[in-house]
């Protein structure tokens, strides 16, 4: 293991600590789990059913099929769907709680909420296909809340799911719909994969694929319907310039780091933050509450509100190891179960909120809708109470962060173009697009993954391809990534983009009033806002009458781990989008499943997945693909 | 390997013909398949996220947590809630598949459907609470259909799904209730234990174990609607006689094995067989057509026309090695993909139907409700086709089969006590429970396991139970195993009961116009008809006015395998019922969840899991149970 852990300053410079005190970290146990079970990595271990767990020999020697009669393609297709399932699963459950929430407030139910877009809440109902005119945004709200929570009801097969319908591209719908892969229902779809997956099931690897690629594009519906609808309960995020990396924690400030992914919790925390400022300051804290992100509650705060970023994913534990935490508050995903043991090595609350995401050893204050003041202030006083027991000694903030200007989504990103052409703000994209000064662009995405040297890859690809013109977009971990990273500002503009990118960028950036360049890579959000990206490309095929296969647009995961990154690579792909892994899928041990995903998604879909575990040439692979793409354009 | 691998002497006659035409069995990978993963059989592996595979070190010498912090309790926890989910999943999407067809049926969209029992539609309508009066059957089955897919729509967590709230005892919704243990909506729960086993969510095994319970009892929902619904479109189970084993294929007839689990396919491939008898005897079958059969499909038809069955779930593949099937006809689950190798070695026409079920090698004919008998004659044909290809030379039908008087259905029991007492038909059963006549009642279900010898354990517990005077209930693939093995007789009944259940099942079988005792164990139906033995243990336990966990009631899974089967015994601990498995269920790895679902759920439930695999000791185990109960009850 020579590798390095991660190339994050404040990582190196926390490490020998937590092991002077005897904290392990992710890395430690990365370690100590080597070697990892070769069967699991090329997808072939099955453990459906309990005349199981099976493994196929990938060399040939051993067994070829499992105590059924499954193959490896059977085996590796079903364990992969399986992932996706869990993975729409995880995206749709959260944006489930967002529309709920949303009727909850229409329906005058939730006074800690309201709605804070209502010009988004109108656009939201128009795109649904809803009508608006004279109505009250109550009954908007009511409205769109009920159409979306259809996308979970409805029963009807052949009536694809409402968000998914009205967001992508004609010749997208007709395409996915012919292979039959149109979700009509996320739940529905869902549990049809796991029904299909069970023993003596669907046994054909494409057919099992195809699922997948529903259960994909459920995926994609879910995290569209949790983000657009976010936005109208807490506002559509606007360019902020904030900062990133754990220096934004503060030695004098009660620090409360907000962590997971869904922002009905960490809104409220954000709230009863402000409000109880004083009470913090009352407690000895001179610098009052200091609220910092982590994972994608970070960047969902971030894009929204300029809330500091701590870090990312695979960093998490080592926000606590500074001893400057106070309350660690989590809702769901990516929370590493460690967190709650080294805590308790400081002073640190860590505090679960939801009743289906507990971790034993964690102070759970159950979090509610209905009384999200009422627990966020609760929250905040176990956190000032943590306060007054920190240990001044402990406290090891790095001094390390960088300045971050976020909060890219369609809209700003849309309302900074219009600054150039008021009337057609699309056309300065487009017409950069033509020109060549933007060769392509980039959409960055997905999770860490101790596989690979954190950050690493996500810095060296983004700089290779700024420097060749690819607009770079930025979402969830890899958004963390680049704001830890100083990537997220003009002056990483000014020295790693291509002239004629740095050109555009300039333009964009100094006609919306930023004074210089946007920055070099923007950032979206969090990873269920990888929607945005979606809705940008979409509005420029729809311009330039086109799919969005033909679209100079390539997305990459150079760090992905988790199902919903799986979910999510896979929609890409379903969307026409070549989708890049920095990764080993864990498919390889059944060559038919390797080529569907990498080659006959090619013809299906126009999208595709494309494996390369060296960053420098995985751009390299990506700019062919650009090139490749502007061919077919003929530009 | 010393074990044998079954005691059905079909099997023991077909293995040496399948070992001389190279053919592999499932006994064979098995064997072939030795050593199986440890970590797996202890449940300590986790393949959730790609910074695994991780595994837990038994012993204690190596790793402790995976990479993200979680440990053995939780990851053996999430594993089996997972395992929970899909079956769930499978036993609904079957139930929903019923309950679309039903409501199709009202609409007049499906001419090849039609309601054949008006009274049990009536009956489930009052028991829904549905009002009734005046209302024609159409629009009936048009309300019931749509009040039983409110339980996949219903988003609102306080209200529990209406099968579940419908078909328990009052202080057993109260109990699950106070756990938060009941499910609003299927498709939701099933969602949210994906979603709360993501990599970062849910790490506190007791909080994920009940998370399960829910997930089982959304299982539970699910059959007993799919049950239900059945019975509605397909008839309601009479006493039937008819036979078992692979002796019921014909050498003069073209041999349709339907083989699977929804009647929707297989009730219109019966009807169609019938339709087209001549054009098989035009082909030259003097015996015309011959429909067995296997696994539940064949459960289903049994119960319900008195269809043989052919075989269960482990000797599938021994049907093919006969030579005598034309076609084997399959829709979903349970079906080993090894069977369209098999079917190639010989003229047999495998057919899948579901297009979310296929397999390599097999011919697809789409099935569709709205083109059921088109569908269903052209698989008939095409087993005709099959009949005229067939090798006399190679047709190797076992001379075993058994009589089994079945159909065993709720009202097929209550209607047998009613002979006996017509004003209050459950006395006869509470009176013989109460005085010991009849000791207690014992539920066999579930399915085979190689791990087993076939059949062997549910034969042996079978006759001791019996002996020991206790009443026997079987579905799915242990009544296959019954069946087979001639205990679904009243001769059974004469040489195994014990002299007070003797008495009793003659004096029910008498009055009941059977000439003799009811059989030894009740055939009650296929998997999904495990909510057939939950509703009689209802009535008994509200006609008494106790729960269901003061019952002496037993469940018992010799053989346990599928995801279903853990979703099926789950819901049967959290309805009270103490539930043997036959099988090491792959928990162990966690002491902890191994306490939880074997003692602390006895506190929490009622029901708890009981694992022994010597099926004497099980037998003396339960005995011991049901003893306690009765000593509860004061009887």
């Amino acid at each position: 293991m020579t590798m390095n852990h991660s190339i994050d300053p404040a990582v190196a410079a926390l490490l020998p600590l937590a092991k002077k005190e005897g904290i392990a970290t992710v890395w430690d146990r990365y370690k100590a789990m080597q070697p990892q079970c070769g069967f699991g990595q090329l997808g072939v271990c099955c453990r459906i059913c309990w005349k199981g767990p099976c493994r196929i020999d990938p060399f040939g020697d051993g067994p070829q099929r499992g105590i059924c009669g499954a193959d490896a393609d059977t085996i590796v297709a079903r364990n992969v769907i399986r992932m996706i399932a869990s993975g729409a699963a995880s995206h749709s459950e959260h944006g489930r709680h967002v529309a709920l929430a949303l009727l909850g407030v229409a329906e005058g139910k939730l006074p800690d909420y309201r709605i804070r877009d209502e010009e988004k809440l109108r656009a939201v109902a128009a795109k649904l296909g809803l009508e608006t005119d004279g109505k009250e945004i109550p009954a908007i709200a009511r409205e769109v809340a009920l159409a979306t929570l259809g996308d979970f009801q409805n029963q009807d097969h052949d009536t694809p799911c409402t968000w998914l319908a009205s967001t992508l591209t004609e010749k997208r719908l007709e395409r996915l719909a012919g292979l039959h892969a149109l979700p009509h229902n996320i739940d529905a779809v869902v549990t049809q994969i796991l029904a299909r997956t069970h023993v003596g099931c669907d046994a054909d690897p494409a057919n099992l694929i195809l699922g997948g690629v529903k259960g994909a594009l459920a995926d994609y519906d879910g995290m569209c319907l949790a983000t657009e609808l976010s936005d109208v309960l807490f506002g559509t995020p606007r360019p902020a310039v904030t900062a990133a990396n754990l220096g934004v924690l503060k030695e004098d400030a009660v620090n409360i780091a907000v962590h997971g992914h869904n922002p009905l919790l960490s809104e409220v925390v954000c709230d009863l933050a402000l409000l109880m400022d004083d009470e913090a300051r009352r407690a000895g804290a001179a610098g009052g509450i200091n609220i910092v992100g982590i994972c994608c509650t970070g960047n969902e705060v971030m894009v929204r509100h300029g809330i500091p970023l701590a870090t990312n994913y695979l960093s998490q534990e080592m926000a606590l190891v500074t001893g400057a935490v106070d309350a660690m508050v989590v809702d769901v995903q990516c929370i590493m179960p460690s967190v709650s043991e080294i805590g308790a090595c400081f002073h640190t609350e860590i505090i679960t909120t939801m009743d289906d995401n507990r971790i034993p050893g964690a102070t759970h204050v159950r979090f509610r809708e209905t009384t999200a003041a009422e627990n966020a202030r609760e929250i905040v006083s176990l956190a000032i109470a943590a306060f007054r027991r920190r240990n001044p000694q402990r406290v090891v903030i790095p001094d390390f962060r960088q300045t971050a200007v976020v909060g890219f989504g369609t809209e700003a990103i849309v309302g900074a173009l219009a600054a150039l052409n008021a009337d057609d703000p699309l056309k300065p994209l487009i017409d950069s697009i033509a020109n060549g000064s933007i060769r392509g662009i980039a959409l960055f995405a997905g999770c860490n993954n101790t596989r690979t040297t954190q950050d690493s890859s996500f810095v060296t690809m983004a700089k290779k391809l700024a420097r060749n013109n690819v607009l770079l977009l930025a979402t969830g971990c890899g958004a963390g990534s680049f704001a830890k990273h100083g990537l997220m500002t003009q002056e990483a503009t000014e020295e790693h983009a291509g002239d004629s990118l740095k050109g555009v960028l300039t333009a964009v950036g100094t006609a919306a009033g930023l004074g210089g360049p946007l920055p070099l890579v923007l950032h979206m959000g969090s990873c269920v806002d990888n929607s945005r990206a979606v809705e940008v490309a979409v509005a420029v095929a729809n311009r330039l009458g086109v799919d969005l296969d033909q679209l100079p647009l390539v997305a990459s995961a150079p760090e992905a781990m988790s199902e919903k990154a799986v979910a999510i690579g896979t929609w890409s792909v379903a969307l026409g989008i070549p989708t890049h892994l920095g990764t080993m899928p864990q498919v390889t041990g059944s060559p038919a499943v390797t080529e569907l995903l990498t080659e006959t998604a090619k013809d299906l879909l126009g999208g595709y997945f494309m494996v390369e575990l060296d960053p420098d040439k995985a751009a390299d692979r990506l700019l062919a693909v650009i090139d490749e793409r502007r061919q077919g354009l003929g530009i």
